[in-house]
């Protein structure tokens, strides 16, 4: 094995990897949107030729990677791999070129067992049961309007949805309405128009102007009114949503880690409130693991791919070696899992 | 009083009639959908010239009326009433150009009462108390996104969400699967693919292809199923929706009818199975009355502003006559009120 590239290509940041047959990282990057339905094709292969152009400069010479595995969502037939392959070479990138699912990738960031659940709750929301290295169930991962259950998302249409109906005197009174006033810029005018309050009428205008996806950057605001009822309420009905889409994947005859990933899901897990009860009710007593994203296990499957063996210690060098990499990276989002990209912003 | 022009601009159809001092309609038009917000501006001007002109046309010579009194939603400070006014001057429509509330219009076609209730319920939803013939206060009617509980976009957004979580295995089965896979002519697969059922891959196509709004075209499904449970539930949280909202603008000290509009307010306060109990109790035994659109209200407030004394001969006439000149009009789609507007199919 000589060098190869691992890719986690996700919704919010791509990022990739370039390591030798050891499992030591030797360059990071890091660019936009990777997925084509959300990001659009051009885009997502744009980001991937960025980061990965980023990894390979970084690791220096030689630039040739003899394989790569791409993680990223919605893979299918469809998927345009002559493109991607076309981007590829252009960098160096010879050999193999493989993909498999980003869930899968997340999964093998937090775990070198071959079973086990993985839980995804950023902007969107998904769960999986893993057999043997493979997706055998997943559940929800249905977007931002058929489902997405208990995801940022989800938060953040329910937070907007209980000021609208706070400010219209449909709903009880709650702290998140000065928060999200704020946190969109408005005021909190106590105006009448025509029978509405004009601090509604700019609620809806300002949510109405931008894409319905970009509601997620209010969730952070749920867990920050922590004593408000409707707040808590919200909270507790996502930790739900998410609990019912791993009990639905999970099954008695398969026992192993629960790797969480996102920004929800991971603040969820941790909750010290008891909000999170219905979803570490499903947990029980397996063991957790939170990881940041997919490109350790992108990593792994692509070592794994090219004929090397990955055991704990390899497993230890890729995690270590990466982190060290990726230190003058932080995300300035703490909802979305990554980093942020400039579509991103409400 | 000479002929006035009267204009029911919504968000599916625009409806216009010319009428006479006494409240003969002479010409009746229609065309699609007149909301600024959600046509655009120029196809709302398009579909108030359009209607206008038919209804004109129909009336016969001579072609100039007096006065025109406009109903649309959303009318602020910011409407272009220069706009408007060219395109009305255009087509003969000389004189006060007046704008009112279209719920307003909508209170006016079921009643001649000063006080009273408006409830209505079709793509949207909204709920007002009437004083003296103004809006006292409005609840709901904050659009899709936001609001609009109860409402036709509501209901459909609840039943194709229903049907995800159930081919997803996180919620149960539902005879609402088989409708919605067939209304969006799709096929109910049991193939798997990647861990997930071929038909929900299918039906998260089908649904992204298509701007949210047209969920509502799913909503006659939830009364179809009515044996089904899942169905059943979401018809009766859109009746404790709508009642919420009719709640909230209820006051002891105002008595007068509860006028309802719009396709799922029409069918829910008149459904035997009790599944709208929750909306029946807070309208209690205030009397009812079901209108089809606005534009009797706004050929009433048109009379009136012209300086006609409105009595219940005159508005029995204008609603005779109208409903005359409506006769080869008959909308053909169940859950919008009036015409269906080429926008509006899913």
């Amino acid at each position: 094995v000589q060098r190869i590239l691992a890719v986690d290509a996700g919704g919010t940041a791509t990022r990739a990897a370039v390591l030798n047959a050891s499992g030591r990282c030797l360059g990071y990057g890091v660019a936009g949107g990777g997925n084509p339905v959300s990001a659009g094709l051009d885009a997502a292969l744009e980001a991937l030729s960025s980061a990965t152009e980023q990894a390979i400069g970084a690791a220096g010479p030689p630039a040739e990677t003899a394989s790569a595995l791409i993680a990223a969502a919605g893979i299918s037939d469809r998927t345009p791999l002559d493109l991607i392959r076309g981007r590829l070479a252009a960098l160096g990138v010879q050999g193999a070129i493989e993909m498999e699912a980003d869930l899968l990738a997340m999964f093998c960031s937090g775990t070198l067992e071959p079973n086990g659940y993985v839980l995804v709750a950023g902007t969107g929301s998904v769960a999986a049961r893993v057999e043997d290295r493979r997706l055998a169930a997943v559940a929800d991962g249905t977007g931002w309007l058929l489902g997405d259950d208990g995801s940022g998302y989800w938060i953040g249409h329910r937070v907007v949805r209980a000021v609208t109906a706070a400010l219209d005197g449909r709903a009880p009174a709650t702290e998140l309405t000065d928060l999200v006033l704020s946190a969109l810029q408005l005021q909190r005018h106590s105006d009448q128009v025509r029978g509405r309050p004009q601090a509604l009428m700019d609620l809806m205008g300002a949510v109405y102007a931008k894409p319905p996806i970009e509601l997620s950057r209010l969730a952070p605001l749920a867990f920050q009114a922590a004593n408000d009822p409707v707040a808590c309420s919200i909270v507790a009905a996502a930790a739900s949503g998410l609990g019912n889409s791993l009990r639905t994947v999970w099954s008695i005859g398969v026992a192993g880690p629960v790797v969480v990933g996102g920004s929800v899901a991971t603040r969820l897990i941790a909750d010290p409130t008891g909000a999170a009860e219905a979803l570490r009710a499903v947990v029980g007593d397996a063991p957790l693991t939170s990881v940041r994203d997919g490109l350790v296990g992108a990593a792994v499957l692509g070592l794994e791919r090219a004929g090397a063996r990955v055991d704990a210690d390899i497993f230890a060098l890729i995690e270590r070696s990466l982190a060290a990499l990726r230190t003058g990276w932080t995300p300035s989002n703490p909802m979305t899992s990554g980093q942020p990209s400039t579509a991103g912003r409400l």
